[in-house]
Protein backbone atom coordinates (compact mmCIF):
# COMPACT_ATOMS: atom_id res chain seq x y z
CA UNK A 1 0.00 0.00 0.00
CA UNK A 2 0.72 3.53 -0.85
CA UNK A 3 2.86 5.23 2.46
CA UNK A 4 0.49 8.27 1.59
CA UNK A 5 -2.49 5.73 2.43
CA UNK A 6 -1.03 3.88 5.98
CA UNK A 7 -3.04 5.75 8.66
CA UNK A 8 -0.36 5.73 11.15
CA UNK A 9 1.23 8.06 8.45
CA UNK A 10 -1.96 10.23 7.55
CA UNK A 11 -2.10 10.63 11.47
CA UNK A 12 1.17 12.31 11.47
CA UNK A 13 0.46 14.63 9.01
CA UNK A 14 -2.73 15.66 10.38
CA UNK A 15 -1.15 15.92 13.83
CA UNK A 16 1.70 18.33 12.05
CA UNK A 17 -0.77 20.33 10.17
CA UNK A 18 -2.15 21.40 14.15
CA UNK A 19 0.99 23.29 14.81
CA UNK A 20 0.68 24.92 11.47
CA UNK A 21 -3.07 26.14 11.58
CA UNK A 22 -2.78 27.37 15.11
CA UNK A 23 0.48 29.53 14.56
CA UNK A 24 -1.49 31.23 11.56
CA UNK A 25 -4.59 31.57 13.60
CA UNK A 26 -2.19 33.53 15.62
CA UNK A 27 -0.51 35.21 13.26
CA UNK A 28 -3.73 36.38 11.67
CA UNK A 29 -4.97 37.90 15.25
CA UNK A 30 -2.53 40.03 15.92
CA UNK A 31 -4.57 42.35 13.17
CA UNK A 32 -7.87 43.46 13.66
CA UNK A 33 -10.68 42.49 11.28
CA UNK A 34 -10.10 44.86 8.91
CA UNK A 35 -13.01 43.94 7.27
CA UNK A 36 -12.64 45.69 4.24
CA UNK A 37 -10.07 43.62 2.49
CA UNK A 38 -12.36 40.95 2.44
CA UNK A 39 -15.32 43.43 0.35
CA UNK A 40 -15.20 42.84 -3.24
CA UNK A 41 -14.44 45.47 -5.39
CA UNK A 42 -13.43 48.00 -1.99
CA UNK A 43 -9.91 48.45 -3.29
CA UNK A 44 -10.30 49.65 -7.01
CA UNK A 45 -10.94 48.25 -10.73
CA UNK A 46 -7.39 47.09 -10.61
CA UNK A 47 -8.40 43.78 -8.74
CA UNK A 48 -10.34 42.54 -11.65
CA UNK A 49 -14.08 42.70 -9.28
CA UNK A 50 -12.31 40.58 -6.81
CA UNK A 51 -11.52 41.92 -2.54
CA UNK A 52 -8.39 42.92 -2.02
CA UNK A 53 -7.87 38.94 -0.13
CA UNK A 54 -9.48 37.30 -3.25
CA UNK A 55 -6.89 39.07 -5.68
CA UNK A 56 -3.94 38.53 -3.22
CA UNK A 57 -4.79 34.79 -3.16
CA UNK A 58 -5.46 34.59 -6.97
CA UNK A 59 -1.98 36.13 -7.93
CA UNK A 60 -0.37 34.06 -5.34
CA UNK A 61 -2.01 31.02 -6.62
CA UNK A 62 -0.76 31.84 -9.75
CA UNK A 63 2.97 31.66 -8.85
CA UNK A 64 2.03 28.79 -6.80
CA UNK A 65 0.70 26.64 -10.16
CA UNK A 66 4.26 27.85 -11.67
CA UNK A 67 6.23 25.99 -9.57
CA UNK A 68 3.83 23.08 -9.50
CA UNK A 69 2.29 22.99 -6.04
CA UNK A 70 -0.96 21.97 -7.48
CA UNK A 71 0.23 19.19 -9.50
CA UNK A 72 0.63 17.36 -5.83
CA UNK A 73 -2.66 15.24 -4.94
CA UNK A 74 -3.07 16.82 -1.43
CA UNK A 75 -2.56 20.57 -2.63
CA UNK A 76 -6.26 22.20 -4.48
CA UNK A 77 -6.45 25.65 -5.85
CA UNK A 78 -8.99 28.06 -4.89
CA UNK A 79 -9.39 29.42 -8.32
CA UNK A 80 -9.70 28.04 -11.68
CA UNK A 81 -7.70 28.37 -15.03
CA UNK A 82 -4.10 28.68 -13.43
CA UNK A 83 -0.95 28.82 -15.27
CA UNK A 84 1.09 25.56 -16.03
CA UNK A 85 3.67 24.43 -13.91
CA UNK A 86 7.23 25.86 -15.39
CA UNK A 87 8.89 23.71 -13.64
CA UNK A 88 10.37 20.25 -15.18
CA UNK A 89 8.64 17.51 -13.35
CA UNK A 90 11.87 15.53 -11.34
CA UNK A 91 10.05 12.45 -10.49
CA UNK A 92 6.68 10.73 -10.61
CA UNK A 93 4.81 11.70 -8.12
CA UNK A 94 2.36 8.86 -7.25
CA UNK A 95 -0.85 9.67 -6.24
CA UNK A 96 -2.89 6.82 -4.22
CA UNK A 97 -6.41 8.71 -5.20
CA UNK A 98 -8.60 8.01 -7.72
CA UNK A 99 -9.44 10.47 -10.27
CA UNK A 100 -11.67 12.86 -8.68
CA UNK A 101 -12.96 16.47 -8.48
CA UNK A 102 -14.11 17.11 -4.97
CA UNK A 103 -12.95 20.68 -3.90
CA UNK A 104 -14.89 22.39 -1.63
CA UNK A 105 -12.25 25.41 -1.36
CA UNK A 106 -15.32 28.02 -2.18
CA UNK A 107 -17.24 26.51 0.90
CA UNK A 108 -14.05 27.05 3.00
CA UNK A 109 -13.18 30.48 2.02
CA UNK A 110 -16.35 31.67 2.91
CA UNK A 111 -16.90 29.96 6.25
CA UNK A 112 -13.04 31.76 7.00
CA UNK A 113 -14.46 34.79 5.90
CA UNK A 114 -17.26 35.38 7.44
CA UNK A 115 -17.33 32.79 10.28
CA UNK A 116 -13.82 32.23 11.43
CA UNK A 117 -11.77 35.69 11.38
CA UNK A 118 -14.69 37.30 13.41
CA UNK A 119 -14.42 34.70 15.59
CA UNK A 120 -10.35 35.15 16.55
CA UNK A 121 -10.02 39.28 15.10
CA UNK A 122 -10.92 41.56 17.33
CA UNK A 123 -13.43 44.48 15.43
CA UNK A 124 -11.96 47.01 13.56
CA UNK A 125 -9.43 48.30 11.40
CA UNK A 126 -5.97 49.05 12.03
CA UNK A 127 -4.82 49.50 7.90
CA UNK A 128 -2.69 46.00 8.26
CA UNK A 129 -4.38 45.26 5.30
CA UNK A 130 -1.70 43.57 3.20
CA UNK A 131 -0.30 41.76 6.36
CA UNK A 132 -3.83 40.48 7.13
CA UNK A 133 -4.13 39.22 4.00
CA UNK A 134 -0.73 37.20 3.58
CA UNK A 135 -1.76 35.47 7.09
CA UNK A 136 -5.03 34.63 5.27
CA UNK A 137 -3.79 33.26 2.65
CA UNK A 138 -2.02 31.07 4.59
CA UNK A 139 -4.78 29.97 7.11
CA UNK A 140 -6.74 29.30 4.01
CA UNK A 141 -4.46 27.37 2.39
CA UNK A 142 -3.46 24.67 5.80
CA UNK A 143 -7.35 24.77 6.20
CA UNK A 144 -7.46 23.35 2.32
CA UNK A 145 -5.04 20.60 2.93
CA UNK A 146 -6.36 19.97 6.51
CA UNK A 147 -9.85 19.45 5.44
CA UNK A 148 -9.05 18.19 1.85
CA UNK A 149 -6.72 15.43 3.44
CA UNK A 150 -10.17 13.63 4.00
CA UNK A 151 -9.74 12.21 0.83
CA UNK A 152 -6.17 10.31 1.91
CA UNK A 153 -8.08 9.48 4.86
CA UNK A 154 -11.33 8.10 2.95
CA UNK A 155 -8.96 5.70 0.15
CA UNK A 156 -7.55 4.07 3.13
CA UNK A 157 -10.12 3.05 5.19
CA UNK A 158 -12.48 2.32 1.78
CA UNK A 159 -9.26 -0.30 0.69
CA UNK A 160 -8.80 -1.54 4.93
CA UNK A 161 -13.15 -2.79 3.93
CA UNK A 162 -13.84 -2.46 0.66
CA UNK A 163 -16.71 -5.17 0.93
CA UNK A 164 -18.35 -3.03 4.29
CA UNK A 165 -18.20 0.48 1.61
CA UNK A 166 -18.99 -0.68 -1.86
CA UNK A 167 -23.16 -1.14 -1.15
CA UNK A 168 -23.05 2.87 0.62
CA UNK A 169 -20.94 4.20 -2.58
CA UNK A 170 -23.01 2.34 -5.20
CA UNK A 171 -26.08 3.38 -3.82
CA UNK A 172 -24.93 7.13 -2.82
CA UNK A 173 -26.02 6.76 0.85
CA UNK A 174 -24.54 9.63 2.13
CA UNK A 175 -26.06 9.25 5.58
CA UNK A 176 -24.66 5.68 5.64
CA UNK A 177 -21.59 6.80 4.56
CA UNK A 178 -21.37 9.10 7.47
CA UNK A 179 -21.46 7.02 10.11
CA UNK A 180 -19.34 4.06 8.83
CA UNK A 181 -16.57 6.73 8.48
CA UNK A 182 -17.23 8.38 11.86
CA UNK A 183 -14.94 7.63 14.62
CA UNK A 184 -16.31 9.33 17.79
CA UNK A 185 -13.27 8.46 19.76
CA UNK A 186 -10.51 9.28 17.00
CA UNK A 187 -12.53 12.57 17.11
CA UNK A 188 -12.23 13.40 21.12
CA UNK A 189 -8.79 12.63 20.57
CA UNK A 190 -8.33 15.11 17.66
CA UNK A 191 -9.83 18.02 19.95
CA UNK A 192 -8.07 17.37 23.25
CA UNK A 193 -4.78 17.21 21.38
CA UNK A 194 -5.72 20.67 19.95
CA UNK A 195 -6.88 22.03 23.13
CA UNK A 196 -3.63 21.00 24.47
CA UNK A 197 -1.39 22.09 21.88
CA UNK A 198 -3.26 25.43 21.74
CA UNK A 199 -3.07 26.24 25.17
CA UNK A 200 0.02 26.04 25.44
CA UNK A 201 1.00 28.12 22.07
CA UNK A 202 -2.28 30.51 22.78
CA UNK A 203 0.05 31.33 26.30
CA UNK A 204 0.61 35.16 26.84
CA UNK A 205 4.14 34.40 27.75
CA UNK A 206 5.96 37.60 28.68
CA UNK A 207 3.58 40.70 28.74
CA UNK A 208 5.91 42.36 26.50
CA UNK A 209 4.65 41.45 22.98
CA UNK A 210 1.61 43.28 23.56
CA UNK A 211 -0.65 41.78 21.24
CA UNK A 212 -3.55 39.54 22.60
CA UNK A 213 -3.70 36.06 21.34
CA UNK A 214 -6.20 33.63 20.63
CA UNK A 215 -8.72 32.27 23.24
CA UNK A 216 -7.09 28.29 23.18
CA UNK A 217 -10.88 27.18 23.42
CA UNK A 218 -11.82 29.04 20.26
CA UNK A 219 -9.18 27.35 18.71
CA UNK A 220 -10.75 24.08 19.46
CA UNK A 221 -13.87 25.13 18.38
CA UNK A 222 -12.74 25.98 15.05
CA UNK A 223 -11.89 22.21 15.24
CA UNK A 224 -15.09 21.23 15.83
CA UNK A 225 -17.15 23.01 14.40
CA UNK A 226 -15.55 23.52 10.91
CA UNK A 227 -12.40 21.45 10.06
CA UNK A 228 -13.97 18.23 11.62
CA UNK A 229 -16.60 18.26 9.84
CA UNK A 230 -15.58 19.58 6.52
CA UNK A 231 -13.09 17.00 6.74
CA UNK A 232 -15.85 14.29 7.05
CA UNK A 233 -17.88 15.85 4.20
CA UNK A 234 -14.85 15.53 2.36
CA UNK A 235 -14.14 11.96 3.23
CA UNK A 236 -17.86 11.11 2.22
CA UNK A 237 -17.85 13.03 -1.39
CA UNK A 238 -14.65 11.18 -2.45
CA UNK A 239 -16.31 7.88 -1.35
CA UNK A 240 -19.78 8.86 -3.55
CA UNK A 241 -17.10 9.20 -6.64
CA UNK A 242 -15.08 6.08 -6.19
CA UNK A 243 -17.35 3.23 -7.79
CA UNK A 244 -17.69 5.48 -10.38
CA UNK B 1 7.01 62.31 18.15
CA UNK B 2 5.63 59.58 15.63
CA UNK B 3 3.97 56.87 17.37
CA UNK B 4 6.30 54.76 15.49
CA UNK B 5 9.40 55.98 16.79
CA UNK B 6 8.23 55.27 20.49
CA UNK B 7 10.63 52.67 22.44
CA UNK B 8 8.00 51.19 23.98
CA UNK B 9 5.92 50.62 20.24
CA UNK B 10 9.18 49.37 18.99
CA UNK B 11 9.52 46.95 21.49
CA UNK B 12 6.50 45.64 20.95
CA UNK B 13 6.73 45.02 17.48
CA UNK B 14 10.01 43.74 17.95
CA UNK B 15 8.87 41.20 20.71
CA UNK B 16 5.91 40.22 18.08
CA UNK B 17 7.78 39.37 15.47
CA UNK B 18 10.02 36.88 17.86
CA UNK B 19 6.42 35.07 17.37
CA UNK B 20 6.22 34.99 13.89
CA UNK B 21 10.08 34.54 13.57
CA UNK B 22 10.28 31.45 16.12
CA UNK B 23 6.80 29.98 14.11
CA UNK B 24 8.46 30.30 11.28
CA UNK B 25 11.28 28.44 12.08
CA UNK B 26 9.81 25.42 13.43
CA UNK B 27 7.56 25.39 10.12
CA UNK B 28 11.12 25.44 8.29
CA UNK B 29 12.30 22.84 10.10
CA UNK B 30 9.70 20.25 9.63
CA UNK B 31 10.79 19.73 6.05
CA UNK B 32 15.05 18.71 5.28
CA UNK B 33 17.47 20.48 3.59
CA UNK B 34 16.65 20.45 0.02
CA UNK B 35 19.95 21.90 -0.69
CA UNK B 36 19.13 21.51 -4.16
CA UNK B 37 16.58 24.86 -3.47
CA UNK B 38 19.17 27.00 -3.13
CA UNK B 39 21.44 25.71 -6.50
CA UNK B 40 21.05 28.39 -9.45
CA UNK B 41 19.79 26.85 -12.28
CA UNK B 42 19.35 23.59 -11.12
CA UNK B 43 15.44 23.82 -11.94
CA UNK B 44 15.86 25.06 -15.76
CA UNK B 45 15.88 27.65 -17.70
CA UNK B 46 12.37 28.79 -17.05
CA UNK B 47 13.82 30.20 -13.39
CA UNK B 48 16.13 33.00 -15.60
CA UNK B 49 19.08 31.80 -13.93
CA UNK B 50 17.82 32.04 -10.25
CA UNK B 51 17.20 29.32 -7.79
CA UNK B 52 13.90 28.02 -6.97
CA UNK B 53 13.86 30.09 -3.78
CA UNK B 54 14.91 32.92 -5.51
CA UNK B 55 12.86 32.57 -8.58
CA UNK B 56 9.87 32.19 -5.96
CA UNK B 57 10.50 35.07 -3.93
CA UNK B 58 10.68 37.31 -6.55
CA UNK B 59 7.49 36.22 -8.04
CA UNK B 60 5.95 36.88 -4.41
CA UNK B 61 7.47 39.83 -4.03
CA UNK B 62 6.31 41.10 -7.65
CA UNK B 63 2.90 40.29 -5.97
CA UNK B 64 3.20 42.21 -3.02
CA UNK B 65 4.79 44.98 -4.59
CA UNK B 66 1.22 45.02 -6.79
CA UNK B 67 -0.92 45.18 -3.37
CA UNK B 68 1.75 47.90 -1.98
CA UNK B 69 4.02 46.09 0.69
CA UNK B 70 7.49 48.10 -0.16
CA UNK B 71 5.36 51.54 0.19
CA UNK B 72 5.91 50.58 3.96
CA UNK B 73 8.99 52.07 5.64
CA UNK B 74 9.32 48.83 7.52
CA UNK B 75 9.33 46.26 4.55
CA UNK B 76 12.10 46.16 1.76
CA UNK B 77 12.00 43.75 -1.04
CA UNK B 78 14.96 41.56 -1.68
CA UNK B 79 15.05 42.52 -5.51
CA UNK B 80 14.94 45.48 -7.58
CA UNK B 81 12.64 46.40 -10.46
CA UNK B 82 9.12 45.35 -9.01
CA UNK B 83 6.38 46.15 -10.24
CA UNK B 84 4.29 49.46 -9.37
CA UNK B 85 1.48 49.27 -6.68
CA UNK B 86 -2.34 48.51 -8.44
CA UNK B 87 -3.96 49.44 -5.64
CA UNK B 88 -4.60 53.20 -4.68
CA UNK B 89 -3.29 55.01 -1.60
CA UNK B 90 -6.03 54.81 1.03
CA UNK B 91 -4.00 56.56 3.15
CA UNK B 92 -1.20 58.89 3.59
CA UNK B 93 1.17 56.35 5.15
CA UNK B 94 3.23 58.74 7.53
CA UNK B 95 7.30 57.73 7.38
CA UNK B 96 8.85 58.93 10.35
CA UNK B 97 12.12 57.89 8.53
CA UNK B 98 14.98 59.86 6.90
CA UNK B 99 15.67 59.06 3.44
CA UNK B 100 17.91 56.40 3.39
CA UNK B 101 18.35 53.27 1.04
CA UNK B 102 19.65 50.84 3.90
CA UNK B 103 18.94 47.60 2.32
CA UNK B 104 20.76 44.64 4.06
CA UNK B 105 18.66 42.10 2.30
CA UNK B 106 21.58 40.58 -0.03
CA UNK B 107 23.49 39.56 3.03
CA UNK B 108 20.68 38.17 5.23
CA UNK B 109 19.75 35.89 1.98
CA UNK B 110 23.08 34.56 1.98
CA UNK B 111 23.12 33.98 5.62
CA UNK B 112 19.93 32.52 6.16
CA UNK B 113 20.60 30.20 3.17
CA UNK B 114 24.42 29.07 4.10
CA UNK B 115 24.14 28.99 7.92
CA UNK B 116 20.69 29.32 9.30
CA UNK B 117 18.78 26.47 7.13
CA UNK B 118 21.96 24.20 7.92
CA UNK B 119 21.75 25.28 11.32
CA UNK B 120 17.88 24.11 11.65
CA UNK B 121 16.94 21.84 9.46
CA UNK B 122 17.90 17.95 8.90
CA UNK B 123 20.17 17.38 6.12
CA UNK B 124 18.97 15.37 3.19
CA UNK B 125 16.05 15.62 0.61
CA UNK B 126 12.26 14.63 1.26
CA UNK B 127 11.24 16.29 -2.05
CA UNK B 128 8.90 18.79 -0.17
CA UNK B 129 10.66 21.79 -2.36
CA UNK B 130 7.71 24.23 -2.99
CA UNK B 131 6.83 23.56 0.78
CA UNK B 132 10.44 24.35 2.08
CA UNK B 133 10.91 27.54 -0.23
CA UNK B 134 7.58 28.85 1.13
CA UNK B 135 8.18 28.20 4.67
CA UNK B 136 12.01 30.20 3.73
CA UNK B 137 10.35 33.04 1.50
CA UNK B 138 8.16 33.55 5.01
CA UNK B 139 11.24 33.17 7.40
CA UNK B 140 13.39 35.80 5.31
CA UNK B 141 10.58 38.43 5.02
CA UNK B 142 10.57 38.08 8.83
CA UNK B 143 14.12 37.84 9.48
CA UNK B 144 14.30 40.77 6.94
CA UNK B 145 11.42 43.29 8.71
CA UNK B 146 12.99 41.94 11.99
CA UNK B 147 16.51 43.20 10.83
CA UNK B 148 15.92 46.49 8.94
CA UNK B 149 13.58 47.57 12.47
CA UNK B 150 16.79 49.11 13.68
CA UNK B 151 16.21 52.13 11.23
CA UNK B 152 13.55 53.20 13.65
CA UNK B 153 15.40 52.23 16.63
CA UNK B 154 17.94 54.54 15.23
CA UNK B 155 16.09 57.38 14.95
CA UNK B 156 13.96 56.79 18.06
CA UNK B 157 17.54 57.09 19.71
CA UNK B 158 19.20 59.85 17.43
CA UNK B 159 16.21 62.34 18.26
CA UNK B 160 16.77 61.69 22.13
CA UNK B 161 19.97 62.55 22.84
CA UNK B 162 20.81 64.42 18.49
CA UNK B 163 23.97 66.38 20.30
CA UNK B 164 25.51 63.12 21.73
CA UNK B 165 24.88 61.72 18.16
CA UNK B 166 25.69 64.28 15.99
CA UNK B 167 29.60 64.46 15.77
CA UNK B 168 29.91 60.47 15.33
CA UNK B 169 27.77 60.70 12.70
CA UNK B 170 29.02 63.66 10.70
CA UNK B 171 32.73 62.08 11.07
CA UNK B 172 31.37 58.65 10.05
CA UNK B 173 32.57 57.43 13.13
CA UNK B 174 31.43 53.39 12.93
CA UNK B 175 32.62 52.37 15.86
CA UNK B 176 31.69 55.10 18.47
CA UNK B 177 28.46 54.89 16.96
CA UNK B 178 28.23 50.98 17.34
CA UNK B 179 29.26 51.16 21.10
CA UNK B 180 26.41 54.84 21.69
CA UNK B 181 23.69 52.24 20.27
CA UNK B 182 24.62 48.88 22.23
CA UNK B 183 23.01 48.44 25.25
CA UNK B 184 24.23 44.86 26.42
CA UNK B 185 21.23 44.77 28.76
CA UNK B 186 18.78 45.21 26.90
CA UNK B 187 20.20 42.88 24.60
CA UNK B 188 20.60 40.19 27.18
CA UNK B 189 16.90 40.74 27.99
CA UNK B 190 15.60 39.43 24.48
CA UNK B 191 17.85 36.49 24.56
CA UNK B 192 16.04 35.69 27.72
CA UNK B 193 12.63 36.67 26.00
CA UNK B 194 13.36 34.76 23.12
CA UNK B 195 14.84 31.56 24.79
CA UNK B 196 11.86 31.22 27.45
CA UNK B 197 9.62 31.65 24.25
CA UNK B 198 11.86 28.89 21.94
CA UNK B 199 11.74 26.49 25.20
CA UNK B 200 7.66 26.79 24.94
CA UNK B 201 7.02 26.71 21.47
CA UNK B 202 10.03 24.13 20.79
CA UNK B 203 8.70 21.97 22.85
CA UNK B 204 7.36 18.47 21.86
CA UNK B 205 4.21 18.32 22.92
CA UNK B 206 2.18 14.89 22.10
CA UNK B 207 4.63 12.63 20.61
CA UNK B 208 2.28 11.88 17.87
CA UNK B 209 3.20 14.53 15.41
CA UNK B 210 6.48 12.96 14.32
CA UNK B 211 8.43 15.73 13.11
CA UNK B 212 11.38 16.59 15.42
CA UNK B 213 11.50 20.19 16.31
CA UNK B 214 14.10 22.85 16.91
CA UNK B 215 16.20 22.85 19.87
CA UNK B 216 15.44 26.01 21.70
CA UNK B 217 19.15 26.78 22.35
CA UNK B 218 19.78 27.23 17.95
CA UNK B 219 16.65 29.82 18.34
CA UNK B 220 18.37 31.97 20.94
CA UNK B 221 22.05 31.16 18.62
CA UNK B 222 20.28 32.57 16.09
CA UNK B 223 18.94 35.84 17.69
CA UNK B 224 22.94 36.06 19.39
CA UNK B 225 24.72 35.50 16.34
CA UNK B 226 22.95 37.14 13.16
CA UNK B 227 19.61 38.94 14.09
CA UNK B 228 20.87 41.10 17.12
CA UNK B 229 24.27 41.69 15.23
CA UNK B 230 22.42 42.82 11.83
CA UNK B 231 20.23 44.93 13.57
CA UNK B 232 22.62 47.07 15.12
CA UNK B 233 24.60 47.21 11.79
CA UNK B 234 21.32 48.44 10.32
CA UNK B 235 21.23 51.34 12.70
CA UNK B 236 24.76 52.70 12.25
CA UNK B 237 24.58 52.16 9.10
CA UNK B 238 21.29 54.33 8.88
CA UNK B 239 22.65 56.34 11.14
CA UNK B 240 25.66 57.39 9.11
CA UNK B 241 23.13 58.58 6.40
CA UNK B 242 21.43 61.08 9.17
CA UNK B 243 23.43 64.00 8.99
CA UNK B 244 23.90 64.25 5.04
Amino acid sequence: MSKQLLLSNIRNVLARLEETIIFELIERAQFKRNDIIYQPGFFGLALGGESLVGFHLLEIEKVHARIRRYTSPDELPFFRNLPEPVLPLLHYAENPLRPNTVNINARIRGIYEEEIVPYICSSGDDMQYGSSSMCDITCLQALSKRIHYGKFVAESKYRADPDGYRLLCVTGDQNGLMKKITDQGVEEQVLERVAFKAETYCRELTGDGGDPKIDPVRVVDIYRRWIIPLNKEVQVSYLLTVEK
